[in-house]
């Protein structure tokens, strides 16, 4: 009933830290809105809204907001959550399950203990695309220094946890 | 960090049904692989193999043979699952979370008592897709037809459990 897939590639983006906070602080900045808003955009960028409903199904909606005042939203869903663990996103649906516009990113993110080092947090950010044009336009649109600076952001927030 | 994304059109097929099985029949007859081999493929095509990992994120895997012998394999995930109750798949990821070739639907499963009808079941498969395209070439593909016959042999299934 549905044309023939093949397993492709996962195009993937990605960006791997030690944070120097333990991973359910790291967990916590990334779930709670009022913490998410203060690390998810690259300042001078800010967010000017966050409604994160973190369970497998469940929406969010965060709006960036640029130095100009403009505002840029976004909606996704949640494919998968466990707790201090593990969290999966992706705007290929604006709600569950509504197809989105133009499905763009899935977003795997693990939190692990980091071996060596108690308290802190190994995280992982695996950012999968359905396309390598896409993959590509995102690491053109400045993937690793946006993802970057706002994982400095993030280890500020939950370092104060 | 991703593009802007505002709440579209569903672009859905869909097709409602009473089926003459009560609702843990024709659920069973879904998520069982040895049950949806025997009505998955509108007759003459048939299923040459069907692996079904149901629950959110497991996988499924189904190869349809047409009356040549040639075969077709569709891979997919589970979003949502709810016995006896709900189904949701779609064919934009091939495992979790490995984004396909081409995501092309996301498929919608109710199953209702029916009414007023005791042990019958009221069958709704929604069928939506990303784009206004999409949703025309499924049709074209003879999506009514071709659920309507497969509705009719997953009836005969469920209705002998």
């Amino acid at each position: 009933m549905t044309p023939t897939a093949t397993t492709p590639a996962a195009h993937e983006l990605s960006l791997t830290r030690t944070i120097a906070a333990p991973r359910h602080a790291v967990f916590r900045a990334w779930t709670d809105p009022a913490l998410l808003k203060q690390w998810f955009a690259p300042r001078p960028w800010s967010v000017s809204e966050a409604e994160l409903d973190v369970r497998p199904g469940g929406s969010n909606f965060i709006v960036m907001r640029s130095p100009d005042g403009e505002d840029y939203p976004n909606r996704g869903i949640y494919l998968e959550v466990v707790e201090n663990e593990r969290l999966v996103l992706t705007d290929a649906y604006s709600e569950a399950w509504v197809p989105s516009e133009k499905p763009f990113i899935t977003i795997i993110l693990t939190f692990e203990d980091e071996a060596n080092d108690p308290g802190k947090t190994r995280y992982t950010a695996r950012v999968r695309h359905w396309t390598a044009e896409d993959r590509e336009t995102h690491e053109g649109m400045g993937f690793h220094e946006g993802w970057g600076r706002c994982t400095d952001q993030l280890e500020e927030v939950a370092a104060r946890l």
